[in-house]
């Protein structure tokens, strides 16, 4: 991803448009095919020092007008008017827009990849543990018991949800930019459309109504799109990392590769996956905000905003792989311990029950006072180190009304788990 | 917009909720019709204190708690055993989820109102000036001359384009929340499936596959279509609030009313209605990002992260209707003034034809000496106080490659307008 | 808080100050002492209805307007002349400005009270368990041993030195404002420089070199520190809702309330006061950066960025009051837990001495020989369910270089303590 | 800016800070001081491989583990015993943030040779055209008359007040991270202080109380005033980017170079410099905000937080450098038009004289009567295309008031400059 947004492959692109660009001009007849095959060769990234690019376009606010200017130089060496046809009718945006866009349709495809990783290895870890019992957990506290898969589940129809939203707006997204300098085409004149639909067919872009130098909303769409996912995965990434803690067990990492030791302490391993999709969760948001922000720009082109998104897309996508990527090692070698989901449960004794056995009670004797005495038993539970069960037997209140036979049913995890354990 | 989430109608919802959800588990047999009724019946929300129940709230980490207390009080007073029914198998998050949604469906009611307003406005402002010539302006500088239409045209394509979005977006989203204390309607075993759908029926919320306590990519989607439809609206109000600078005065607030006045100065106006929409679009991409950061929940629900939504979402859709609704006002009433775009452009003294001028030239002496004839004239267009016309004209490296007739058509603005003028 | 940012509280500040300026203007002879008593007779809160002129305040896009219409009505009614002399000299903004100021400077000694109570209970806890041994936990995995006083004392430190940044930035920014329509109090010539001065005194506020309309950097300063304030507020909610897990359960909150109730589960705490810093910590950053963004103000008076201000400040200072008071409250009553401590560290097997060993080792067979030991030893710590010293003193490679006791020495956690355990 | 941030400055840091531990240990004679030569003479650059690090540490989450790694296999090729000493009772964290405090330190100084240089540019500006009269502008609409030495003062104070901040924040900031892996460094038992103390004069950099591995409110405060500074300096750019537009025209970048110019157009100039700040600052805040919410760290140290630091900090620093330089690089060589500046006032023939008016008018007949006189004529000036003189000598209710030499004297701007006007 690093590589897909790297420098080498702007220049690249920005060359392919101004290559196709010649092209489709000279098909549509606004000069010769011979000015266009000239221009074309010219269009070679090796006679293109980066470097030099680079320390220009601070100076220009733009890459492109230094790049135009050595293309010129070349073209011209080898046919003086030709030279004036290079660049025709563009503006700077035209170029670097399209070129974002060609760099952002293969970073799409890089991270389908790693998605169907993702979505198999999590199918998967479901097939295997889906139906495993553990404690849920709500406001980091003990609630009531679910399986495993209604867990992964969650997390997989989420990032199947975003997968779906982010093809939906990457198809809006990634279109041909080219506008020229006021978005109206103005130096082709009557040919401006048909040099548009050329160029579209020959950069294999799609073609918007308009030019949308200024009108950035189906690129911030995409963008957050890229971002909500960055969001679920974070998510996955925290239950994970809390399941991973030593003192839950519940889960870790599988111990296939040298990843994530300390530098100091022989003992540990650092949940390096879940630290790179946190991470990513962290920064995106704001790169999102970032976007949005930058969305107010002024009249036909932008001063500031417009710009302020050269080093906020590529961050965005580049996060979004890395987390994506992680999440897919971590889940592909995920180690699952269903000892310790279990025996985090029986370590509750039983007050992840008291909503079921309030409930029974209350349809007897009304809610506030089976609250009051589940309540009473649950405070017990933990002060007197004993199993609600046993507590709640000593109760004459709650004898009274539910058996000891009937108690034991409402402990049975398995008659509990709601939908959680249809499937099974 | 600010009572549809006022305390008064969240209350509304709850109550609808809790109401809604007896019915529905009377009707799938959980319990007697007659308790649902009973339940039903003490959900007006004369019965409940606003006041009080906000400053429980504070106390308990969110208002259900004490809501569903006082519902179960009065339930209990009627009938003592209907009681143990009340808010049966259902969480804080289900009601208030749910409760949110409801609100933000009428939300999006209101401001597609306000949209279609908007672009009703619109079509009548490119009707009567589409074809009114201007220049554009890149950077905050001129760059060539555009029609107005191509301006409007821009404005009303975002729109448009954001609407549809959101619409798509808002029929994801606006599905029923209603998944018990661990997403898995655990107290409600075989049953939970069919009340949920049944549920979904009498609330006209559809269903979606699972509970999504603690996945808001759904809901975090459709608020970012909100913020970018704010951004897109914060570039038209930046747009016309630079037209109506008086330097410019390309534009003007219809006087039609009162607002804007100054408490001190009685000849200003000041664009209210740009100020509302910058405004909202200063503020929408953090309150977004709040949204994005606060995807990051732990396992079955959140500590925090749900809980920064509650005044989140609601400012969002605020920020959104005040701003449509203010930018629907002034296209409304938006004084244009052809002369003013006509002075500028003559202001300019012919400077923006540098562009076709140098590519017409380009043709005959290559692109680097064609550029330096024309920056020369440029520049001494403003030193001298000359028209560009008048300069080239005197220019022997000019006049031998183009003639002063050549030159006078080349300067025709009419002809340099590209896809903006087509449609005249 | 909510009421220092109350409407009813802003209102009266602007009253405030409309009277502070008559009888400054009075006292600095530009009109008779009797028009300044006639004007700040008026100005009482009773005269005016808030409802009114929030309405009002929408389309005028603020609310001075509509109030300085108000007031002048009331003045005329008891000297035509006089109403000449409301707001004499100022604008909206310096109305605004000011109230909000008053406002913070209220808000900021509201903070310290709670800060006070925060350090209290912290150095209660820490004369009390400051010399608890427990598990330090770095990237959510368990590290070396630490005391409980290390980590309190941290928070502390935290605490303190966020408030000392407080105090100094909030004597840079609680500053008068007056400037009148463009900074320079055109209207009153000479004299501006007086009336401020007096005016200065009178409302109490210290007297900047300038107006600062659009320099916000002091505001946003003081602001900025409040949100750092958070932020080390979130992290101290973050610790004790992850020591809090019941798997963990080194802390508890205490039960002294009916706080954290679930709405369905009778077992369950949940950790409100963690909850509410946590939410707060989430949306402040956001908040901040509203501010940051709107700091790019136009001219003398700014159309969006000043105006996005009025709902994020007060924002920022009630998610701070919030928060420290929930945490203030939690540490107040905060339950430690010193035999979980103890236990949890137990059951790492000796696993936290790792580096400690290692690094006696490293200095007898070098770095690497070392590490490779201890490696081994810890994972078969886990897969044996063994305690690390066993195992050590089961390898060859190991009791050739280290004794037996002075393994045990090095097992000593007391002697592993570093800097946490001076002061013992 | 770049290069102190780059990869190879920061390698060259983090072993700056193994080499400097390794002599402060010896110093206090935790090892013998021969080790420390070895690992000193090991710590050279030239030995390690930057993008093997930079692969390695995605790996391991952190670039220390390999560094480490490779400097202690490089030690123990020279001595095997002194390997065991390499990095001894340092974590990761200690070698990354005290490496980034190094090059934060340098960064500060660079910043402000740039800071002198714009603040020199600005007293030139001022000594120059201080006395210069213009129009005020708020809300984009034309105010009262003011100087462009208020407008400059206004910025220069903002900056020197910025700078200070920063300056007071980085004493606090810029300190040693050493604190082993749990913070009180245990591996060195009571030598902890002792190393710590001889560490911090090796590599001067004061001491703060404890470790600071989780307390994150020092570093995030100084780069909070970094980008109150950006936001300061992109108020500036905005102010001067209005006034270039061409209809405004009372400033223009100087022309002594290549930058500015179009791809397309010959006649264009960019305001490069502006779009620079104007660009940083859209980014600062949300890069801000990024460091804001890290801050909400677990435990002892952090999974996530304290990594998304990493590329936000050089970030927050380069947007800053930019920023500066440009805004430096403008104002050394701004061209100032007070022609037009004049006949901007002109045009607006006499309209902001209003307020003095109706002021003056006011104290005769009273607020309302007065605003209704001029609100009219005010309104006529721009539908009759006259001067407000002309138009309220024609108005009988005026002229029975204020003499046509009054009004002249009334109309006089010199006398209505208020404060801006001192120091003539």
């Amino acid at each position: 991803m690093m590589s897909i947004f790297g420098d080498e492959s702007m220049l690249m692109a920005m060359l392919e448009f101004e290559s196709a660009l010649a092209t489709a001009e000279s098909r549509c007849e606004v000069f010769d095919p011979r000015i266009a095959e000239t221009i074309s060769d010219c269009c070679q990234i090796s006679e293109f020092s980066i470097s030099d690019l680079s320390e220009l376009a601070v100076q220009h606010g733009t890459v492109v007008v230094p790049l135009v200017k050595q293309l010129t130089k070349l073209v011209s060496v080898k046919d003086e008017t030709a030279s004036g046809w290079v660049h025709f009718g563009a503006t700077s945006q035209d170029v670097i827009d399209t070129a974002m866009i060609i760099q952002i349709k293969k970073a799409c495809a890089l991270l389908e990849n790693d998605i169907n990783r993702l979505v198999s290895a999590l199918e998967s870890l479901e097939s295997r543990f889906g139906s495993q019992v553990m404690i849920g957990r709500t406001l980091l506290q003990p609630s009531v018991p679910i399986t495993f898969g209604q867990k992964i589940s969650g997390w997989k129809s989420a990032i199947n949800r975003n997968w779906k939203r982010t093809e939906v707006s990457a198809k809006e997204a990634l279109v041909l930019q080219f506008g020229g300098p006021s978005g109206n085409l103005s130096s082709l004149g009557l040919q401006g459309e048909q040099v548009r639909k050329t160029l579209s067919r020959i950069i294999d872009l799609p073609l918007p109504t308009d030019a949308w130098h200024v009108h950035r909303d189906r690129l911030v769409s995409l963008c957050s799109c890229i971002s909500i996912l960055v969001g679920s995965l974070g998510k996955m990434a925290l239950d994970l990392s809390l399941l991973m803690q030593s003192e839950v067990g519940e889960v870790s990492e599988g111990n296939n590769s040298d990843g994530g030791r300390s530098s100091a302490m022989p003992h540990k391993r650092n949940p390096v996956n879940c630290l790179i999709a946190l991470t990513a969760a962290k920064r995106t948001p704001h790169l999102q905000a970032t976007l949005l922000e930058a969305m107010v720009q002024e009249h036909e082109r932008a001063l500031g905003g417009w710009q302020a998104e050269w080093l906020t897309v590529p961050a965005i996508f580049e996060a979004a792989a890395g987390s994506i990527s992680a999440i897919a090692d971590m889940c592909g070698g995920l180690q699952i311990h269903p000892e310790k989901m279990l025996h985090n449960l029986d370590a509750l004794k039983g007050l992840f029950m008291s909503e079921r056995i309030m409930l029974a009670l209350s349809k007897k004797i009304g809610k506030e006072s089976a609250r009051e005495i589940l309540e009473e038993a649950c405070s017990k539970v933990q002060s007197q180190d004993r199993h609600l069960s046993e507590l709640l037997k000593l109760d004459a209140r709650f004898t009274q009304q539910i058996s000891s036979d009937e108690l034991d049913e409402l402990m049975n995890i398995k008659g509990y788990l709601g939908t959680s354990s249809i499937g099974d």
